[in-house]
């Protein structure tokens, strides 16, 4: 069953029915002010960071699910009936329902006994404020008299504080009506230099700042006694639970349409607000921040543009995949409708990863935000676990405290990261960038990324692997021996790559007299992967405290694990024999119909011994599930090995638009990734979960763009390594690097997956596979004929 | 308007209709599993601790208010129509309604279209569990065939986690029905030795074990799709949110009465659920634990009973005040509607005042926790301003991080707390026990108090006054100034009576060495008190950092604060004509019809110097609300000048009897009191808040039975010293104190407040009024005449 499809343009996905199996949610966002909405107008907003500035509540995990939100209740005089256009949270049944999620905005329409109505939520490129647009429209033969009611819940700026301090925080707050500004304004009492506004184009003619006022005792947003009685009853919240509730009144004769805009921001003082009415409060100034937005989001996906056999693959790879990765850049895995953006801060390692999806067309973000966490580097080359925004401090999650403080793989994550920068920009200069380490003394950026190398050096376990710390990149393989020595076997395959990089790096900005020294290291930790790690049909996963193996021939549960056989290929250690022998193992216990399983068989119940990763049921999360973050590096090691109808099958497997006509399964957003695919040991196998801030997002794109379609930077040019389906003819892409446009062509008329026979550009035939970098400001045709 | 009546024997109170202005709350519990219900059957319920162990989850401040809770559905197959017999959550129209609050117990009974239920929830008094008992009657004249569904929602353990972990927390539950012992089982997938169960004693038919399975989407505990459908689904959660739905079949004839038993808890395994289902799945056997709950409470309620003019001030002092004391007892500011029990520990102060409400009827908990508690002081004297019940830690919380970390009164409530315990008890040993200081090194509990002092001695500021550290009794007190120099007049009139009481303590006790000391150390703080701190009308309340006054005629805001008019009467600083003077401030300038303000005028702004005090909306809380706490202090000032006119006014305008024909504006339960009833400046003046946990308890049955009474304990007998309404003709009191019973009868033939004539104790006249310790186990009766 399906509940939408994508537009033809494929820049909005279209939702044609109110009650998606979760809701189905966009992103508003210019980077300081984000708004979620769901395609029933549910969600909430902050300002910067969502635990600390936490503008419009919302109630996680609730029944009914998806309240509060952004809400509209339309009412005939007439009749006193009462409907929301975007159908929560009335949730009386439409004559007609239709949302549009696109880039940066979300526009639902609706029709209810001949009102049509739409709604238009967005938040503009420059000001910190989001935007609502009404259009209403009678489409019956008489007059109609409406209400039109308005209803924000604010939330009391700290959002934890907001849900567990209430004999504080229902004493603090205020909010009224200034009819100056035609507006509800709210603030914190002690609040000195901030209000929030809540401004309506139309005349206020009733009002209430206090939540029970307008909703009554024992009711809830699906009835409020206001919009039941017609009329707001005109409170003011002193204490109590804030919200900005309004009516108007509108009167359409036969056809007539009108517009309402609604502004919600938050500013310093009046004068400001004054100044924010008097720019949106005209849709004509609207409808050009409107295309500002639209035109900003053009730009940004104009970068990169593939064209290929595949329509869906297009459509991620073109539009919705880079838009899930800036999101995943601004908010990591912060702030969602699972995230609370309240517990935690930003993982280190996560960020690292989020720039891969961006690097190309946001660098100088990039270059910035990876700077500033590299701030939270130790002398000893570890890493902070966390950091937090605002404060640009780090720190280390609860659960380490009985623990080793320190996880085996943060850190490397900075040398793939810089890696990819450099390859990107070829901007050497941010390695000689000065960045100073948490204990206080400053280094430049290429010395942090020596320390990172030297502290997995330097924390070794007694078969030479280095210590899994914590835990590794599988957060929940916490190994909790008395002896701290559990070693992790995919922190000495990351490590082996990083060497790798660094190496690359160290050469290429002509620091060669480290280049030895990591060649060295990297061949002896490939030497003893290959001695100790090699189980016969795969590698194993980690040696637990006490020496026992974990993920080899030997485990009943847990034999075998996803990350070690991908590693073992895409970080090179694996001879080809293996590479080719671990990826069959993968197929033969791992991949499932809707993608590959992080490891089988799942954990049957908690070992205190393996941590976290035993405390989930089986097949979810890390104990089982699709965990979609890895598939993509199992994708690249298809293409390493060659093997592109199985690298493309993998992609397939977890691509949301293969959902669409399962959603009923698949549950999340057919438009974005989920951090998770429940496994085939579960009863609801193949639910999603999570959806949108995951680091699959940025990896995803890179499988696809870089490996499979094989457009992938590299120190020296564009590298041309196409590993494709061979039912492909082939494929175009068009792509910004370094300054200039690659218009790239590439012909499959063998129809084979890897191989190139000749590649022409501008009308020339270069030896090998590498495009020069240009850096001329204009377009180049490279024409790429595959073969043997 | 009303709500309900306390019940003929007033043990109950009585709700007549189901939607009080806010949910009407009682709590189940046997010192360790703790329930709380509503009037609808709406609340939550935890194991000893309610953020590490918490069972049933609640969704606070939610809209609907009050879900979810221990819900029960009825179901007529033949028409499909459903109801709730505790109204919540369907909210259909009851033909007929009633809540008894009993205590321990709540009783909901309701018909419906002939069908008579009645919903009885207790905690045994010895297990750790909780019984719903549904008795169920046709009173219609044909057979009725009924399905019955019953709802909980489990919190997965830790509620802050729960409330904030989503991604982690909504994967590792598992609910699902076992056969053999007809029960649903909850445990987290990691939890070892922890198996929840939820068991019925009809035969349950279907089930569910996955929230969303039984809700269905877009719903809520309003409509679940399972009983609108007729059936539960039979799902299994593994991950998700966990809940126990059951259905099962009752068929009843004209006049049939079922009875089905539900019972809820935790145990470490199932051979021992077992136990509990044979034990409590019998009418007769639950009848007898019913039976021991209500003994135990008459138990406890016969230490002290009053019998005077004024029924509504009886049924208060005998009943439902020391109900509310035993509960802040166990419960302190921890957990109720209110406070989540999340967000902090408990308050090292709470906790002493809370003692006094308790320490006549539990002697030897009180030694225990006073000794307990002892351990979060410092070697210097203070104390931590939190503890943790189930580590016994200390901790201050998060807002001293920029101030000095002290309050300045926390370690004097300790002298309070002891000297009454030892009034009550004459148990001197309790000074010997060893108890350690923070940093490990013991002394004996007479030494932890004279460091106490010490503390206090050591700390003052540029006026010879106590420093205010962090804050003093009114947290939200908090000068913010940069050199930490503010001082409390209100700690330094506790010091003061700290002082006496520990001369007394030291004196009783033979420690004589230390009792010139005291005295002179009080002396001199008295001396001072009169000298600087006396404002002309009445005493100041403190120095800011800067040395400018608060609570003066000369500030326009927060001119003139209780705390410190009612404290220099008690603490006995004031001179006569002074104590006089201030206490006709008070009335002149807090007293209004709902009780005393903290403070006038309320500050009308933010004021970041005094902190949060000005955070608040002008009227609620700290900011010039009726601060309940702090009432009975000022009848107790009252009492000492012998105005019992006045002393009964002030008690009986916070008096929870009072507002139950007003419960519209009061809002909160006419059976206990408020922390807090909305000032005369808020426009929802009268509104009470944050009821149940308050320091009011103590301090008013205090107020009550000590002076307004006068039947207060002193180190060498029972001192009898009433202070009445003028109207009174005379009351009578029966107290157990020191093994012995005192059956007092006090007349007042002249209609005075204060003042004995003579006193006769077993037909013998004695010498002034104290009443010798007879220590015999016998009653003793005592006739005292009042006169001038």
């Amino acid at each position: 069953m399906n509940y939408g499809y994508f537009s033809e343009d494929n820049r909005e996905y279209i939702i044609t029915r109110p009650d998606t199996p979760t809701p189905w949610i966009n992103y508003l966002n210019n980077g300081k002010y984000c708004a979620m909405v769901s395609n029933t107008g549910g969600g909430y907003s902050f300002y910067i960071d969502p635990k600390e500035n936490r503008i419009l509540r919302y109630r996680y995990n609730n029944i009914p699910v998806d309240r509060p939100g952004r809400y509209l209740y339309l009412r005939d005089r007439e009749t006193s009936e009462y409907w929301s256009p975007t159908w929560q949270p009335t949730m009386k049944k439409l004559d007609d329902y239709k949302c549009a999620h696109g880039l940066g905005y979300t526009k639902i329409s609706s029709s209810y006994q001949g009102i049509n109505s739409e709604v238009l939520y967005f938040v503009p490129p420059n000001d910190d404020l989001e935007l609502w647009i009404l259009t209403v429209k009678n489409e019956t033969s008489k007059l109609k008299n409406l209400d039109l009611f308005s209803y924000a819940e604010f939330c009391i700026w700290d959002a934890d504080s907001d849900q567990k301090d209430l004999q504080y925080n229902l004493n603090i707050a205020v909010s009224k009506y200034d009819e100056e500004i035609n507006s509800m304004v709210y603030n914190l009492f002690s609040l000195l230099n901030g209000l929030f506004f809540f401004y309506s184009s139309n005349n206020i003619e009733t009002y209430d700042g206090d939540r029970e006022s307008f909703i009554g005792n024992y009711r809830s947003e699906e009835n409020p006694i206001g919009v039941e009685k017609g009329a707001c009853s005109n409170s003011i919240a002193l204490g109590g639970n804030p919200i900005a509730a309004t009516s108007s009144k509108i009167t359409l004769k036969p056809n007539e349409t009108k517009k309402v805009i609604f502004l919600l921001g938050l500013s310093q003082n009046k004068t400001k607000i004054k100044e924010f009415i008097s720019k949106y409060d005209n849709i004509d100034k609207i409808e050009s921040s409107f295309k500002e937005l639209k035109n900003n989001w053009n730009n940004y996906l104009k970068g990169f543009e593939a064209n290929t056999p595949d329509k869906n693959f297009n459509l991620i790879v073109n539009i919705w995949n880079p838009y899930q990765c800036k999101t995943t850049f601004d908010w990591s895995r912060y702030v969602s409708f699972y995230e609370t953006g309240i517990g935690r801060g930003i993982g280190f390692r996560d960020f690292n990863q989020d720039t891969l999806g961006v690097c190309d067309r946001l660098p100088k973000k990039v270059r910035q935000k990876l700077l500033i966490t590299a701030g939270i580097q130790f002398e000893s080359g570890k890493v902070y676990h966390l950091y937090y925004p605002i404060t640009k401090k780090g720190d280390f999650p609860n659960y380490t405290n009985q623990q080793q403080v320190f996880f085996g793989d943060d850190h490397l994550w900075m040398i793939f990261a810089l890696s990819n920068y450099i390859k990107e920009t070829g901007d050497y200069s941010i390695l000689k960038e000065n960045v100073p380490y948490v204990e206080g003394t400053i280094e430049n950026m290429y010395d942090h990324l020596k320390r990172a190398i030297e502290f997995t050096k330097n924390h070794t376990g007694p078969h030479g692997f280095p210590l899994i710390g914590t835990a590794d990149w599988n957060d929940t393989l916490q190994l909790r021996g008395p002896h701290k020595q559990g070693e992790s076997i995919m922190v000495a395959m990351q490590y082996h790559k990083a060497l790798l990089d660094l190496y690359d790096i160290a050469q290429q900005s002509g620091i060669n007299d480290d280049c030895l020294e990591f060649k060295k290291l990297a061949d002896e930790m490939k030497d003893l992967l290959n001695k100790k790690a090699w189980d016969g049909e795969w590698y194993i996963r980690a040696f637990d405290d006490d020496g026992t193996v974990i993920g080899s021939h030997k485990n009943k549960e847990g034999r075998i694990f996803l990350n070690t056989q991908s590693w073992a290929v895409f970080s090179g250690i694996a001879p080809k024999e293996r590479a080719l022998k671990c990826m069959n193992s993968v197929r033969k216990y791992l991949v499932t119909d809707y993608g590959i399983k992080l490891l089988n068989p799942p954990y049957s119940r908690f070992y205190p011994k393996f941590g976290g990763i035993s405390s989930f049921t089986p097949g979810l999360k890390e104990n089982g599930s699709i965990f979609s973050h890895t598939n993509p590096w199992a994708e690249i090691a298809e293409c390493i090995i060659g093997r592109g109808n199985y690298a493309y099958e993998y992609y397939e497997k977890i691509a949301p638009t293969t959902k669409n006509n399962i959603a009923d399964i698949h549950r999340a957003e057919p438009y974005v990734f989920a951090q998770m695919i429940t496994g085939n040991d579960h009863p609801k196998f193949g639910n999603a979960r999570n959806s949108w801030l995951t680091g699959t997002a940025a990896w995803t794109l890179k499988a696809a763009t870089d490996w499979i379609l094989g457009i992938r930077p590299e120190f020296k040019g564009l590298l041309i390594d196409p590993c494709i389906p061979e039912s492909w003819n082939g494929f175009n892409v068009i792509r910004n690097y370094r300054n200039s446009i690659y218009k790239i062509i590439v012909q499959n008329p063998d129809h084979i997956s890897k191989g190139i026979q000749e590649i022409i550009v501008d009308n020339k035939n270069i030896n090998g596979n590498l495009i020069p970098i240009f850096n001329d400001n204009k377009s180049h045709e490279i024409v790429v004929k595959m073969g043997e």
